[in-house]
């Protein structure tokens, strides 16, 4: 964790006449002259004005790859482990490359995994779901069933609530990838929970859910009825296509905007109940000691967040002048109305540019250009959602939670440009 | 082409009542009974109220696919081509399984492709972006280039000016994979091709633009810079990642709403002129022969379209009762403002309702619900978009356009429902 005492002035955004000449200046670098000039003193025998080797030949042709993948020079663009973290990697995760996507959609590939008994391979034709408890008519649906019912669409994005969590204590591992990678957002499909729920019958007494998953970890999450009966699916598809089996194949419970354990993968039962049923993944996991001894739990919604992701430890600057600063943020309580953008590490602030659909519960891509002279830079990003929830600093939940806990950091994050343009997580006092 | 003789009186859709009533029809199939008394019946030692064997050992451990891949359960979800529609795989076709995906974000991996001579396999350090001809300062640029300007992120469907070309002389193909699966919708980023022009700096009679494949092709068309400064994009990632290899990585053009040959993949050089170029694909191909001997060129918008996905030829039905039909809606002028769907062929209609995100120039998801007796059925969809276009009959096109057209083919589609559930391509008079 470093504390780099030179704090930049910061740098104003460009306006758009700025931009253009700044571009501009890019353009003479790469433009006329380098098409003119440099040509001549290029090496690869594919590059202009040579005719490229594929211009010269036939490609493979259409279904050479039934289903298709990434070109061989994106198999860098992964999932990554952190092989330290946990005994395991049945009960362990990996990272969203989110310093390498675009946009708000994660493709399924790519989508971080938790895991608490590994992934369960499951046959489709030999999978039921059984919803029973306290309601008039158990049910026991085949996924045929499950698809005769109406269905609905939503993107929403899916956080562990120990996202960031190996940063509570202080700035440790180095690519948002790590710090901020147990997130994805992708394109749901399914029946709403609510309409399984009315075709059991529930009845008067019924409180709570207990959604539990066909993994050899059975994992079980207390789920009260409110949210199941608002905006809850058991869905089966994601991206368009059915779920991949890390994400629950071929039925996941859906919970948009609370934390990604209750998204039980591998959906086998949901038993209705009157309380909550205080399993494991409530008490000894996903609660948070409080610096009084206390136990926070039930901490279902997701805080607003943010987190740049590009320029980042592992998307470092290689230019000087004008440059894009992309990023991510999320609340799960609701819409991002605003994300601001700090290249002086919280002094001064600018309003960054959202771009693409800004939906509800869902992750929001912003952008920020500015002009970098090669002055080292203290990069943060603010988010505010659309219920006035302001993204707090790490100190100032530090103060309300103490330093026990790993759950639910949604602390502004810190990156430090050096002058070669390469980047370091850090924090500032 | 069948003709049936008998055309059905159109069910009613059902009241939300009258669902509740029909699915507790299902849930006494498959409710307590199957629940209390199948059970004992069951074969399969994974069904209940046996414990499954993948709830009986841990499965694989995270980042054992870092990149992942579907279910081998959903080895036949994949793209699929028609063997005798061309001489070579290498220009040829595949289709998108329409029928088997949801929502409206096709996969990376299950978008048709359309090449003209093979998938260029591009070196991206090795490949480079043009702007000449009629600019004030020619670009060279490298990828890295290209990303330093801002970005743009956008939701939008691309349709191959042929997609449902086979079915202009009469009903042919039994899927609509085949008949209507060169569609797909994805989420692009990248730079507004504006702002590169601007950067080159447009000569006062720069009118058209010719950009060009890297592929062994050298695919070109003639864009009109008016389409160029209005919503061009010049994309490099698709649903968040690179753009996959048979979809022009590691540059596309994209025009939102026009015809797909003229969003030149693997897109090496964008040249400015002051008239069209007159290429093969403006005059041989991609023009339609009407039938009075003129032309129909520069037919560049796709016309509002639907399509019902499922129940279809290859997904057919097999329960009588409450039935989820579904489909999908696009046009290239604009929203989809409505879809109606009809069970008799075409002589009523009702609302379908649209679920999901309606966007400008992207796939709409609708669906509509009704119970199914088990009589045949004839059903078709009509899409209507916020310019007041209503799809036309398919012989209110071959009115006005003759039989000797491949393109541009948006006619109503009717898919024969059989007592048995098994479901044929046809056409009503």
């Amino acid at each position: 964790m470093s504390d780099p005492k030179q704090i930049p002035e910061p740098p104003s955004p460009p306006s758009r006449r700025a931009f253009l000449r700044t571009s501009l200046a890019l353009g003479g670098a790469v433009g006329t002259g380098a098409f003119a000039g440099k040509a001549a003193a290029v090496e690869s025998k594919n590059l202009p004005p040579n005719v490229p080797e594929w211009s010269q030949g036939l490609g493979d042709g259409v279904v050479s790859r039934p289903y298709g993948r990434p070109s061989k020079f994106e198999a860098d663009v992964i999932r990554r482990d952190v092989e330290w973290l946990t005994a395991s990697r049945q009960s362990s995760v990996s990272f969203t490359p989110l310093h390498q996507l675009e946009g708000i959609i994660t493709p399924n590939g790519l989508g971080f995994e938790r895991h608490h008994g590994g992934i369960a391979e499951i046959d489709p034709a030999e999978h039921r779901l059984m919803i029973h408890g306290l309601v008039e008519k158990p049910l026991m649906l085949t996924l045929e069933d499950v698809r005769r019912f109406p269905r609905v669409n939503r993107i929403a994005f899916l956080e562990c609530a120990a996202n960031s969590g190996m940063e509570w204590k202080g700035a440790q591992l180095n690519g948002c990838q790590f710090t901020h990678g147990m997130v994805h957002c992708v394109m749901y499909t399914g029946v709403p929970l609510k309409l399984l729920l009315e075709e059991a019958g529930l009845k008067t007494n019924a409180k709570w859910l207990l959604p539990e998953g066909a993994d050899a970890a059975a994992m079980t999450r207390s789920v009260p009825i409110e949210k199941a009966l608002d905006d809850a699916m058991v869905a089966y598809a994601m991206n368009g296509e059915a779920l991949y089996p890390e994400h629950g194949y071929p039925l996941r419970l859906v919970l948009p905007g609370w934390q990604g354990n209750m998204w039980v993968k591998w959906l086998r039962r949901i038993k209705v109940g009157d309380e909550p049923w205080q399993t494991r993944e409530e008490t000894s996991k996903y609660t948070a000691l409080l610096p009084d001894g206390r136990a926070r739990r039930f901490t279902w919604a997701m805080d607003a967040k943010s987190v740049i992701t590009s320029p980042s430890p592992q998307a470092p600057m290689h230019h000087k002048g004008f440059t894009v600063l992309s990023g991510l943020a999320w609340s799960g309580r609701g819409k991002i109305s605003q994300v601001d953008v700090s290249l002086d590490g919280g002094r001064n602030w600018r309003a960054a540019r959202l771009d693409g659909p800004v939906l509800d519960k869902a992750l929001t891509r912003f952008y920020y250009e500015f002009d970098w002279t090669g002055d080292p830079l203290l990069l943060q990003s603010r988010a505010v959602d659309e219920t006035g929830y302001v993204q707090p600093t790490k100190a100032a939940l530090r103060r309300h939670r103490g330093l026990n806990s790993i759950y639910h950091n949604n602390g502004i994050q810190t990156w430090h440009v050096l002058p070669s343009g390469e980047i370091e997580n850090v924090e500032v006092a």
